[in-house]
C-alpha cells in the first residue's frame, strides 16, 4: 500500500518515546514563555502589531507573486535598505523565511566545482542549502577554525565556509574573527547565519558580524531572520551589492517563491525602527541571559555560559528532559526541550530564551521552577 | 578573490540580455495587473486585509518559534481544519510558504530506497524537494501517465509520482485521474501541487484533486499555497492524518522553520471563508480565462487553451517577449514574461492571469493592448 512504510516508522517512534505532537496555544496564555525566539519581547508590542496591520491594509494580504514579477513593493525595498544600513552591509534581499534565505545563500554561492566547509553544528536550513548546492560539502568540527583551514587547503577554486554565528541549541557563539582570517588566507567567502545574533549582539543589536568588524566586508555574507528579535516572519541575506544582484538572478528560493507578505515586512520594519530608538533592549537580553545562567549555576545546575540570549541547561537523558520540561509547564513556565534527533551531539537539554522584557520577578520565578523540578 | 566568479556570471548574463532586476511597485498603481497570482482578486479585499490586521493584533507580529515549540496557535489549528474540510482531505499542515510545503511533502515522503517519478514540467520547489529527498528521482515526460507507468515498473519498494495539477508556465492541467490509476496499479503514492488549482478548479474552487475525485484518498497528498487564490502567504500539505502526523515528525522545513505569521494565517482564513460564501468567484476566474483565450486567438495570437486561470501567449523569441511585455506595461497593462531559463521547453511567452474580478472593460482593454503591441 502507498505510504505503508510510514506506519512502521510511526511505531518505531512511539516505542522510542520520540513522537512529536502539536499543542495549539491560546492568544492569552497565563504561562511564562521561556521557549520562543522572541528575544526582545517585540512580537506583541503595539508598534509591531500595528506595523503589520497598517501594511496589510495599505498593501494587501499577500505580495501576489514572485519578487521578480509583482511581489516587490516599495515596502520591501524600504525594509531592505534599513536592514542593510542597520547591520552595516551594502545591500539586503528579503525572503519569505530565514530557511529560504539560507537555502538561497548557500546554494547560490557554491557553484559546481566549489567547496563548502560547513560547521558540524549548523542549522538544518544551512545543511539543506549545502545539499541543494552544486558544490561539494565538507563538514568541519564545531567551532574550530583550524578544521576549516584544513578543509580549505585541500581545494582549488571557489570556496565558502558556512556557520551559524550563534548556535541555536547551546547558545554558543562561533569564532567569527578567526573564521574570517582563515577564509581570507584562502580567498574563500564566509557565509554566516545571524538568526540568533541580530537584535542581541553588537552595538544596539546590530548583530554578530557587526560586532566582529566583518559587516560590509566584500567577502562576507550574512543571513538573518525577521522572525526572532524582530518579532515577525521572513529572512534576509545581507552582503555586497554584487552578491545580492547575483541572488536576484540565481537563487531559486527567491525567484520561484511568492514575496514576503506585506504584514510581515511591515511588522519587521516597525520592530527594526523600535530597536534603533531603544538600543538598550539588546544589552538587556544579554544581561537577562547572564542572570539566568548565574542563578541556575548557583543552584547547582549545569548550564552553558551564554554568548547571546540562549541559555542551555543539561539534562541527564532524553526522558528526563521531556519530564523536566513537562513539570516546568505544569508549574507555569514554558521551556524548550531539545533531544535527539534534533541535537547534533546527542545531549538532551532544556533551552531557555532570555527575553529582554522579562522582569526580575519572572526571572526569579523561572529559576525557582526549573530548580524545583530538576530530575 | 572570494565570490570573484560572480562577476563573470554577471557579465555572461548581461551579454545574453538575461539580467533580472527588481521593480518595487507603489501601493496604488494605475496599471492593470495581469501578472500576479491573485486569481480571485482577494488580496486587497477588506475582509482579507482585516483578517490579517485582526490576527496580528490578537496573536502578535510573528509565531515566535517552530510550530513544535511555541509556533502553533489556535489560529493555525483553525486554518488547518477549515482548509482540510474545504478541499476534502482528512488533515492539513500549514507551512511558512508553498515552497516549504513542497520541500516537505516530497522529501519526507520519499525515503532512502524509494523512487520519485517527477513530471518534467514541475515547479522549482518540487524539483528541489526531489533533490533533498533520500530517494532516487526519475524525470517523466510532461503530462504523460504512460511515462510514469514505465518508470514505476522499474522499481520495487516505496514510490511516489509528483506533479503540479496546473502547470504555472502554460496553465495546462495534469491528467490527474490517469496518474492516480497508474500509481494505484503499482501501489505508489501520488503527490500533487495544487498551487494554481485551489480557488479556481473544482466545485466552488475546492481544487483539482477534489474535481478529479481524489481528495481524501489514502494514497493522495496535495500541497496548496495560501499566496495565490487566498491572497496571503504560506502553504499547506493536505492528506491522510497518518501522513500529516509523519510530516510533523519528519519534515525538516516544518520542524526547523518558524511557524507562519498570524497575519498571514488570518488573511488566508478570511479569504477561505469568503470563497465558501461566494463560490461563484472560482467559476468567474475560469470564465475570464476562456474569454481572454477566445479573444486573443480571434486576434490571431497563439494562446494555449486554458485549463485554469492562466493564459499563455507564445512569443517568437526571448527578446521579442521582453519587448512585448515592456510595451504592454507602457500601455498600462502588466503581464508576466517567461523566458529561458525559467521555462522548461525554451519557449518564451507572455503569461496572463485571468483574475476573477476583471471587468468586461478591463478584459477588452488588455486584449487590445496585447494585440496592438504584438511583435
Amino acid at each position: 500500500m502507498a505510504f505503508g512504510w510510514i506506519d512502521e516508522q510511526a511505531e518505531l517512534r512511539g516505542r522510542a518515546g520520540l513522537v512529536r505532537t502539536l499543542r495549539p496555544r491560546p492568544a492569552d496564555s497565563p504561562l511564562l514563555d521561556l521557549a520562543s525566539n522572541d528575544y526582545l519581547g517585540l512580537t506583541r508590542h503595539p508598534e509591531v502589531t500595528e506595523g503589520a496591520a497598517r501594511a496589510a491594509r495599505t498593501w494587501g494580504g499577500g505580495a501576489t507573486g514572485s519578487r521578480l514579477v509583482t511581489g516587490t513593493t516599495e515596502l520591501h525595498a524600504e525594509l531592505e535598505r534599513e536592514l542593510a544600513d542597520f547591520c552595516g552591509f551594502e545591500a539586503a534581499l528579503v525572503f519569505s523565511s530565514g530557511y529560504a534565505a539560507n537555502l538561497a545563500a548557500v546554494s547560490a554561492l557554491a557553484p559546481h566545482g566549489s567547496l563548502i566547509v560547513s560547521d558540524a553544528g549548523n542549522h538544518a536550513s544551512l545543511i539543506d542549502g549545502c545539499r541543494l548546492a552544486r558544490g561539494t560539502t565538507q563538514v568541519a568540527a564545531h567551532a574550530e577554525p583550524d578544521a576549516v583551514r584544513k578543509a580549505l587547503r585541500t581545494h582549488e577554486g571557489p570556496a565558502v565556509a558556512v556557520s551559524d554565528t550563534v548556535f541555536s541549541v547551546d547558545g554558543d557563539a562561533a569564532p567569527l574573527a578567526a573564521l574570517a582570517r582563515v577564509c581570507r588566507e584562502h580567498g574563500a567567502g564566509l557565509v554566516v547565519d545571524d538568526a540568533h545574533g541580530l537584535g542581541v549582539l553588537g552595538e544596539g543589536g546590530r548583530g554578530a558580524p557587526y560586532a566582529a568588524g566583518l559587516a560590509g566586508a566584500d567577502d562576507v555574507v550574512a543571513t538573518v531572520t525577521l522572525s526572532k528579535s524582530l518579532g515577525s516572519q521572513g529572512g534576509a541575506v545581507l552582503g555586497p551589492a554584487r552578491v545580492i544582484d547575483h541572488l536576484v538572478n540565481a537563487a531559486r528560493t527567491f525567484i520561484f517563491d511568492t514575496g514576503l507578505a506585506p504584514a510581515a515586512a511591515g511588522a519587521a520594519l516597525s520592530a527594526l525602527r523600535l530597536l534603533r530608538r531603544e538600543p538598550e533592549r539588546a544589552a538587556r537580553s544579554r544581561a537577562v541571559a547572564g542572570e539566568l545562567h548565574a542563578r541556575l549555576t548557583a543552584a547547582g545546575l549545569e548550564a552553558v555560559r551564554p554568548d547571546a540570549a540562549v541559555v542551555s541547561v543539561r539534562a541527564p537523558s532524553p526522558e528526563a528532559a521531556v519530564r523536566w520540561a513537562a513539570d516546568c509547564r505544569t508549574a507555569g513556565v514554558v521551556v524548550g526541550c531539545f533531544r535527539p534527533p534534533s541535537v547534533p551531539d546527542g545531549i538532551s537539554r532544556l533551552r531557555l530564551t532570555a527575553r529582554a522584557d522579562l522582569t526580575e520577578e519572572q526571572i526569579a520565578h523561572a529559576v525557582r521552577v526549573i530548580d524545583e523540578t530538576r530530575p
